[in-house]
């Protein structure tokens, strides 16, 4: 078997056979296959695409190039989520405990933020203390004792993809479906969960700029998992506007703390509420909607899942009185009002503009090793729809001197658009799919 | 500018400027840009094409990346040609004097044969003592003295051509008309001459499959030289069986001999005066076809051409004894006849076979390290439409030894398609492109 034959036959727009698919990824692993064939054979696959068998096929041998978690000893109770990446997403911080409380537990391997996203262990670390590099027994004994665990690769998970995903970068071939897809669930398969749910994400603040397209990728993945033997759901949200109303690190933690205690902003709630039904379900707990949904409302009620994350916090090494008592979590030097020019209605928010502020302020990275400053972001006063009165603040930013904060709110006076109308807010949940 | 966003840009079905074009061949040539940059954008090129304007860019920046032969005192009687490459084409050897003796200058750099295609290097050398590694001041003062140079590369030409081309060979983006065009475009527009004709094969023993295909590229290649101040014209030639009756290195040039004497087969004739009366136009030394065509006829009828030849051989090294008395040429020990299974008509003779058998006896290679025998290879005895008796030679095998050439009969007999009902010869020359 020759690489460059496999190339010609997906640019002729043939199928390739598992075996040839196993032959491209493990020469690709080991070497044997260059960097320069595996660059033109995603090109030839982003113009002729893959069939469900042909991404199953990729994705399995790609979760298979590196080690794979054996979750086996939590049966079918094992759960996973992942998210596509949006402004604001906190969305682990609250469904983990919540998941956990009901009795399901929840193992996550998580990144950190690049570019206009967070990343939840850059979350996670502005809690002092709270430790992030687990060792891979220090990760299962969490999981044991908490039900929950959230830290940074402490296993090679799928190399193959890690591989692939630099090179698709760098040559013009991230924007394929199956690619994509692959991507995302070879890590996913490779941590052991049997049930995933995955938070596709929509809008401008997304990857996925259509609703078609990422009902596209839902299907793909939920398909692959199914092949795969795994149970699979997709949950469509909206990313037209940041979730939530905090966008920075520390500053989404207190916000996760504050919808833990039942006083969050409802579109987090919501969809946190949405993705764990779906997990129940997949994991067999109950048989209806409703009565997966009233699990999770209960543990939130009675603070079972408060008490989950605190517990969370303190297996990992975090000081508990920070979040007990949030105002110990790192406070920005500066916070500023940006006021509204006029009276009138939210029309939109532009999650990308206020990601990329966010970024600008400190709160995120161009570069994988630059570091972040855990205090700055922006806190939304109002969401798309909301009522504003000429000069009450649209929004809170929150930085490090006074020169960064001007520079914010010039850019986010340009983010947000007034209307004298009424304006509907944006549906949050868009579609489910499901196998 | 980012080579990754170039990709993106021709991904997604863009035309890239001229400086944008610059920077991707610099950038490589210079090895800034990587081998996985290139091919991925190869491979979208071959999906999203080029436009002339863009292809020219390209084949000048390839051109501009080595170094350029400057023939301006020759002015515009400097010609050159290039074959797209098939089965028996000797027809540098016929030509080259041809046009000499009419006045016209031709200095060509050539290649050594590769797969199924013969090189006209490999032909020079089988006549002894014949030099084509020749210096700089050697290659002009050929030029100068006798009108007519066939050597290695003297000269650095396009040596991003030479890079991006073993690139797309190992990375399945070879089938793309621009970016063939712009390959042997490239490499013509550097060495130097002011009118150029193309030979575009086509047919089952050339690159070029079908007609249409063939026309596309001969047209491209009209149009970029034209773009770049040249004199361009093209022939598309039939390729669906070998041209003229031999194959193999010293038995070709015994036949451009007999060819230059008079002697020679029809079809061989007929391609390189329709060649060269293309060139004597495009260098304006005759108005009209009939009378540029009849300058080659004379120079052929006179023997100045023949003439030419032998001066060609003797300024270059080569025994003229060997061209005077061809029996003096290599010979191979064994010739064995393929007589014809039964009586009929020579319905097709398969070039693509004939071209790997002939490889397969020594008189190609399949590396280019590889050495060839030169005395091997095959006489064909009938061409196609030929009336053939029973046990009548259908073709001459010249091999080595004879289990060489049992193995080339029994191929060969699978090559030749015979029919009881008589046969049209096929069309030798099939279109005409001009500017």
């Amino acid at each position: 078997m020759r690489a460059v034959d496999l190339i010609i036959k997906k640019r002729d727009g043939g199928t390739l056979s598992t075996a040839e698919i196993d032959f491209l990824i493990q020469g690709y692993t080991a070497g044997t296959i260059a960097d320069y064939q595996m660059s033109a054979w995603a090109m030839a696959v982003l113009f002729n695409g893959m069939d469900d068998r042909e991404t199953t096929d990729l994705t399995l041998a790609m979760a298979a190039s590196g080690e794979q978690l054996d979750l086996g000893a939590l049966g079918a109770r094992a759960v996973d989520k992942h998210s596509t990446g949006g402004v604001g997403d906190k969305t682990s911080l609250v469904l983990g405990p919540l998941l956990a409380a009901a009795g399901l537990p929840i193992a996550k391997m998580s990144g950190r933020g690049l570019g206009f996203t967070g990343g939840t262990l850059d979350k996670l670390e502005s809690i002092p203390g709270m430790r992030i590099d687990l060792s891979r027994s220090e990760f299962l004994t969490a999981l044991d004792q908490v039900g929950m665990v959230i830290a940074g690769q402490t296993a090679d998970l799928a190399p193959a993809d890690k591989k692939l995903y630099a090179l698709r970068d760098v040559t013009g071939t991230v924007e394929s479906i199956p690619l994509i897809a692959a991507s995302i669930m070879s890590k996913k398969l490779a941590a052991g969960a049997h049930a995933i749910v995955l938070d596709v994400k929509v809008g401008s603040g997304a990857f996925m700029k259509t609703l078609d397209q990422a009902r596209e990728l839902a299907q793909r993945m939920v398909s692959i998992g199914t092949l795969a033997g795994r149970e699979v759901a997709a949950v469509l949200s909206t990313m037209e506007q940041p979730l939530g109303r905090a966008v920075g690190n520390a500053l989404e933690v207190r916000e996760a703390i504050a919808t833990l205690q039942g006083q969050g902003p409802d579109d987090l709630l919501e969809l946190c509420l949405t993705l764990g039904a779906q997990l129940v379900l997949l994991t067999g707990k109950d048989r209806g909607l409703s009565a997966a949904r009233r699990r999770l409302e209960t543990v939130l009620a009675t603070g079972q899942a408060w008490q989950k994350f605190r517990q969370f916090v303190q297996q990992q090494g975090g000081d508990v009185r920070a979040v007990d008592e949030p105002d110990r979590l790192p406070q920005a030097a500066v916070v500023q009002p940006l006021p509204s020019p006029q009276a009138g209605y939210v029309q939109s928010i532009n999650a990308l503009e206020v990601g990329l502020t966010a970024s600008e302020l400190g709160a995120g990275r161009e570069r994988i090793t630059d570091p972040v400053d855990p205090a700055v972001g922006i806190v939304l006063n109002a969401a798309v729809g909301d009522k504003v009165g000429q000069d009450e603040p649209l929004l809170y930013i929150h930085a490090h001197d006074s020169a960064a904060a001007d520079a914010a709110a010039a850019r986010l006076a340009q983010a947000i658009a007034l209307s004298s109308e009424p304006v509907t807010a944006p549906k949050l949940i868009l579609d489910i799919v499901q196998k």
